[in-house]
Parts: structure tokens; sequence; C-alpha cells
């Protein structure tokens, strides 16, 4: 420590130094700014992070329009006054002003509006409460930062390439280029089948490209409820996509701008580009973890209040911890995270029990997700099988949700369905998924259920307005009752 | 008693008899005959009801095409591809398969499936536990039905006349006609400013008619929060329609077909049809309440279980209790009458605690309301003009909906607000409202916190998944916590 000082002279002192400016950095300095605290906050790329640029908005400006369409095309009356399909490039240039062009002048203003000191250049630990910043730009050079109460590592996670020789020359499109490209490729192949291949393919298969899409495994969305990639296969195929299970890709080359994919099945598949949604790896590998006796590139382990383990100045907020990798968790973790540090720093006990002000507990029981795919898919909570596994005594319920007058109501030929895992034992939701036109808005209902413990006795009060798609609660409930 | 039985030998004995088989009427039966009980339903019109006919079906399935067709003209990409206005004839095509073009086969198998007994004709009490039926049809004659344990007055409301001379001749339409026209009147003026008034006006407006609204008050919808009323009335104004408030109707004729209009103003309005949507009756005056002590013609007075004050013997269920006139508020007092009767039934005690198993406590607290227009107004519990009346200490907080991501996303130009009324003494909702496209399913989250008490603290832990509109939650817990 007296070493680097010594030598940086230029150090400055904060309260709290925050590593990242995607929305979970942001919510962390708002919180300790909000207190009063003074925080610092260091970003290498564009502030707003992967969230507002190459991922959750631009990918759903590009669904948005999708979705709209085929719920149109659902409603006689309307349907042939539908023409045509989408406007390419409309959609493309309405994502483009989604993500301001990919400029952040607006969120550099609000982040100052909340009285934080930016940073842009890449931030480094250089040991304990100490980050060093190497600057950006023109004025370049170090700048140390020490903290006196905390730093929060908000690096999010990057786009994780399997190992494939020769895959730098291909130009693979990530979850970047995917939600990002200036015009549909004739032809795309997707790797992958969580949330990202198949938001991706629905969306890339509607604006004009033919999707192919390969799955390691036996099913799209395999962390949800199996209907789920199911239905959403289903829909995706009838949209014109293929899909290929069980399929990995061997090895994939570009000759004169061609893909040329070869699976492990011997296969060869052309593409104008080839998506790997493959999952995802921490943005750790070049913080200075080993300066504080941490691995570098791995995930960092934390207590419900985010702090890392070992570490009573350290935070690892949003993706970085691997406990939910969904930008709403992570700003609900900065949310929770920022009232820790500021209580804390304010030297009183913190609320660390479950559901208490300090304590992420939702990440354990009640994370939500929806993917914006037609149809739309939504969970919250455990599905059975994660309940299962938990240990824990339950009963799936399922619906048939075109049983729902709602729902016939949104789409002529509504397919969806619902299921609710109940604990037998306490008489409460552990998880409630949906899959149909139309529910994306719905899971919330669910969400505050699974978090609050809502007894299952008390959701009969819970009066859903007919004729809404809601009403899918009365189904599940008489199907729990009478099961 | 007995002099009744001897003139009329048809008789026959039931555990629980159910005037009216409507959605109310039909869940009564369907929990009693679960539960065992012998039951009778006793039906002059349609199995099925207002709801099915007359209401919420065909109403809804007139105005979903056209919040549908409003929802994909605000996304670009493919506004440009949605030609021209509605195509009226598929609509009402549409409208006529939701109501099973008025017959009643489907409803009356799945009566029947209950194991219930239906009696077409008129139901008429004729003293304790006693119904008459003059039976409809060939058959004829009078059937005199006793209940052991229950009478259940499930026979709903009608839409109330203003009290105009002549206005027999004007055949002006109700909401059963302005649910149930085969084709849209080129002009078409609507008297009054409630849900049925604002959603007819909407709709017929979109499929075609030149539709001008006489509002005796100042706004519409004013049973809502007043910014409800206010921004469907700006949208409607905006679709090409008049809205006139502060305006009565002094007299009406039709002439030649015309329907001419005289406002208390002066102003003389020509129509083509005229709907008069100014409240409802019960349908009470012909059901020999007076045979049993009780005046024909009012709001049957209820406690809880449903049961009619003074009468231990007699439920009131749905509309004509006047506690919430709304579908799924009488089937959910529905399913509890049913449970309290059976429980009675059995000689066992009722949960007649708030939120127990046979108090209908939502009906006072948490119910919900969804207006179906372009946008949709969406509201339960308390408004806080309701909450301060009722004694409350409450805070409301009020949120733009455009400034929610997920709903820039869903729609160019979004306009929406929100207003969460936070009781200040026990930090959980009395109420929310929502207006805005997109809305309605997601008022069920604000039923189940509301019906569940769930304090705000705990609301912070069901996070909204990104980007959905339901992230208004998050702005509106901010806005309360910095208030």
């Amino acid at each position: 420590m007296t070493e680097t000082q010594s030598t940086q002279p230029e150090s400055t002192a904060y309260d709290v130094v925050v590593l990242g400016a995607g929305p979970v950095g942001e919510n962390v300095a708002d919180r300790t700014r909000a207190a009063g605290l003074t925080t610092a906050v260091v970003e290498s790329e564009l502030v707003g992070g992967e969230c507002s640029y190459w991922a959750c908005m631009p990918s759903k400006a590009l669904l948005r329009p999708v979705v709209a369409r085929a719920d149109a095309l659902r409603v006689p009356g309307l349907s042939r006054s539908v023409q045509g399909p989408l406007d390419t490039g409309a959609v493309l240039a309405r994502r483009n002003s989604f993500t301001s062009d990919w400029k952040d002048d607006g969120q550099v203003r609000w982040l100052e509006g909340t009285g934080a000191d930016l940073y842009r250049g890449r931030g480094r630990l250089t040991g304990p409460r100490t980050v060093t910043v190497t600057v950006t730009g023109a004025a370049g050079g170090r700048r140390v930062l020490t903290a006196r109460h905390a730093v929060a590592v908000c690096t999010g996670s990057r786009a994780r390439l399997p190992d494939l020789p020769g895959l730098d020359e291909v130009r693979p499109w990530t979850s970047r280029e995917a939600t990002g490209a200036q015009s549909a490729p004739g032809r795309l192949v997707v790797v992958g089948g969580g949330v990202v291949a198949t938001e991706m393919a629905c969306a890339w298969q509607a604006l004009g490209s033919r999707v192919t899409v390969l799955v390691r495994g036996e099913s799209l969305l395999n962390r949800m409820e199996p209907f789920a990639g199911e239905m959403v296969a289903e829909a995706l195929t009838e949209a014109g996509a293929r899909i290929r299970t069980g399929t990995s890709v061997k090895s994939v080359t570009r000759e004169n701008g061609t893909v040329l994919v070869t699976t492990d099945g011997g296969d060869r598949i052309e593409a104008d580009e080839i998506l790997f949604a493959t999952g995802r790896a921490p943005r750790t590998d070049d913080i200075g973890l080993e300066t504080v006796g941490l691995e570098p590139g791995s995930w960092l382990a934390v207590d419900d209040s985010l702090r890392v383990t070992g570490h009573d100045w350290l935070y690892a907020v949003g993706d970085v911890n691997h406990r939910a990798l969904l930008t709403h968790q992570g700003k609900y973790q900065a949310r929770i995270a920022g009232a820790a540090i500021v209580t804390r720093a304010a030297g009183e006990p913190v609320q660390a029990e479950e559901w208490g002000a300090h304590a992420a507990t939702a990440d354990h029981a009640a994370v939500p997700q929806v993917v914006f795919t037609d149809p739309e898919a939504a969970s919250v909570g455990l599905s059975l099988a994660e309940a299962e596994r938990a240990g824990h005594r339950v009963r799936a319920v399922d619906v048939d949700l075109s049983s729902v007058a709602g729902a016939g109501l949104y789409a002529d030929g509504y397919k969806g369905r619902a299921r609710m895992v109940v604990d037998l034992e306490e008489e409460i939701l552990r998880g409630l998924t949906l899959v149909g036109p139309g529910v994306g808005e719905l899971i919330h209902s669910a969400t505050v259920a699974v978090a609050a413990r809502v007894p299952i006795a008390r959701l009969w009060h819970a009066v859903p307005s007919y004729p809404t798609i809601s009403e899918v609660w009365l189904r599940l409930l008489e199907a729990y009752r009478d099961a």
C-alpha cells in the first residue's frame, strides 16, 4: 500500500468505489449517493452497460414488433389489414433509437445527477480498498481511488465462446452483434438453446433471416418448465426456423464470406452469420482480483448482503456473483448492497434476516424471468424439478390457458399453458410458469405471491378481473383444490 | 306453507335452490353440487346470463380488435403495414361466435355436468325456503321447489333507464343492444360516463360510428382516480368521438328513424341510435320478495357470507346485493356463498373472520376492475378519495408510465399513469390505479398485494422483470420512499 501510494500521487479518497456503470453499478451509486456517501464509478465502456446497448433494450426493441404483429394477426377484423412482413428497416431504426445509437450522454447526465464521480477507464483493484484507474482518452494516466467503506464490483458478464480452433477468423456473433446488427443476414445459425438464443432466433426469423438453431440438449429454455421450451420451439418452427436438438458444433470456418458449420454428427450447414449464445463468463479476469487474494476470472461468492466472502469491504453485485444473471435481479441486488453499505458505514446493524432490508432473499426464492418471444414465456421461483431437488414437498398443477375466457378473447386459436408449484407443507407457491401470448405482465402477480409467501387460502381472495388472462389464477387454484 | 303445498302437488325438495343461472348462479350450483348437496337452478333466459351474452364477453370481443390495432399502430415496422380501418363485419362475426350466437347449449351441458337440475322458467319465492317456477315453453305449468338449506338469489341486474316521456318509442339501446348490434350505426349517442358508456363509445367509434358521449358529470369513469377518466376521454376524443360533459338528456324522440336528443342546455343532437348506460337496477322486482318480508325491486343487504340480513336460509349473491357489480366479484361471492351454505348444511362453524373462507372480504378492500378501452384503465382497492373518506391515513404517489422502459418498448409515444395509495399506519397498499396500453394484466399483481396486505417493505423483494411495464412497481416504491 505504502509503495503504491508513493508512486501514484494522484490518489482520491471516496466512501464507495463502484467498478462498472451498468444498471447494477448505477443503482449502487444511486443508493450510496442518496445517503450522502461520496461515490466514484469507473467504467471502461458505455455508461448504462450491457443491458442498455447490447442486451435487454435492443433485444426487446427487436422483439416487440414481432410480438405486436403476431398478436394483430390473431384478431379477425384486423388480420386482413396487416399486410406483408415486418418493415425490418423501421424495426432496426427503432432499435437504434432505444440504444441512443450507442451513445451514453443521457446516462452520463443521470449518473452525474446523483453526484457520483465518473472515471472513464479500466479500473483494477490494486490492494484492499484501492482501485487504480487507467484513464481512457487523451488525458490518459492513472488515478488511484481509495474506498473508506466499500468497493463494489459490478462488472457483469460477457458472452462465453466455445473453444473451437479458428473461431476468431469466423467473426462469430455474440449477443452484442445479434442485438446490434444493422441488417438481417440471409441465413443465421444460432448455437444455443437458452434465452438469448431463443429470443434472437425469434427476432431474426421474423426480420427476414432463415434461422437454424443448433441445441446441444434436447430442448430450448431448459431452465424453465419443459413445456416452455417445447411451445416456443413449436412456434419458432411454425415461423419457419429450423431447430436441431442434440447437435453441437464440431468446427466452423468462414470462406468467401460464407460460414461453414460442421456438426458433431458430420452435417454441414452454410450460413451468412453464426451466433454463439452458449453462456456467460464473469468479467473479472482483468480487475486485479489477485491483489486481494481472489481468483481472476472467477465468479465471486457473496453473502445475502452481496458482500464477498472473507472481505468486509468488498461487494460483488449483479452477474459477477452468479446468483441470477438478469438485469432486474442485479438492480435488486444493487439496491440491497447499496443499503447494506450505507448501514454499515453508519455503524448500524444490518437487517440480514430473510426478506430483510439487507438480504437479497429473492435471489433464492423469487427470481422472475420473461422470455420476450412469440409466445412469451415467463416464470418466477422454482420449477417443479428445482423444487423437488431443493427437497420441498410440492405438487404441480397445470392449466391449459385456452380454457381461460380472457385468453380466447385475446387471440383466436390461443395456445398457452400454466404450471403452479405449491409447497404442500406451507401451502404457499414455490413457483409459477406461464407460456402464451400476452403473459409477460402477468407473471408479476406470481412474483408478489412467491416473494410475500401468500398462503393459497388468501390467494382465493385475490380476484382476477373478468375477462382477463389473469383468470388463469382461478383455474390453477381450482386445479390444486380438486387434485 | 301447508296451503301452498296442498294446491301445488308438483313439489320437489332440494338442499339448495338457485334463482338465476348467470356466472354467479352457476358457481353457487357448482360449489354446492361439488359438496354433494342437491341443487336446483332456475333460469328464465339463457344459461350463462348477462355476462356471457349481453355484457362482458361480447363487449370484450368488440374491444379486443380495437386495442390490438391501436397497439400495432404504435410499433414502427408494423404501423405501415396495418392498412385501413377495422373490418367491422369480421369483428361482429367474431363477437357472435363468442356469444355462441346467443344459444346456451354449451352452458346447459356444463351445468348439467355438475349434476344440478335446471328449471327453465321464471322463479319466484312463495314463502320461506320455497320457490315456485312458472315453467317456460310447451310443457308449461308450475313447479314448487323447496330448499332444505338455502335459496340463493342470483338474478343480477338490468340497465336502468331514465324517466323520460316516450322513451319506449325511441327504442333506446341498453348494454344489451350495444354489445349485440349486428351493424354499426352511423351516428351513436352514448348517455353516461361509466364503464359501459366508455367501453361502448370506444368500440363503436372504432367500428365506424360517429359517437357523441353525453356525461352528466364532469368526467368519465368517476369511480376511478380522476386521471383515468381524463386519459380515456382524451384518447376517445383523438379517435374522433365527441364528449360533452355537464350534459343531461332533457328529451328524446325518434322521427322517421332518426333519434332527436334535446339536452338540458337546449342543444339538439341527431343520431341513428342512442345508448343509455346510466346505471343498473336489481332484478328483484318480480321474484316474490314480498312473500318473505322483503321489498320487491330493492338491492338485498347481506353479511360477508352473502346471507340476507334476518333470513338464515336466504343468500343474495352477485349484483343483487349491490356490493360490487362486476362478474368476477359475483363469481368470488358465489364461491364463498357456496362454501358457506355447504358448511352450515353440515352443521359446522363458518370461518367468518376477515379473509376467512366464508367471508367475501375482498368486496370491501380489494375489488379489481379493468376498463378494456384504448388506453386500458385498471384499478384495485381504494382510490385516494375513497381511502380518505374511509378514514385511512394515506399517501398517494403517482408515476408517469412513460418513464418505464418497458412501456416505451411496448409502444412509441406511450402515455400512461399510475397511482399507488399507501396506508401510512400499516405500510400496506390500499389501492392501485393504472392507465395505459397493456396494463390490463398488470393489475392482478396489485390485487394480490392488496388482498394479502403485503407490507411495502416486502414488495421491494417482488422484483419486476426487466424490461416489462411491471417495473412501474419500482417507480412507485421509489416515489413513496423518496416522498
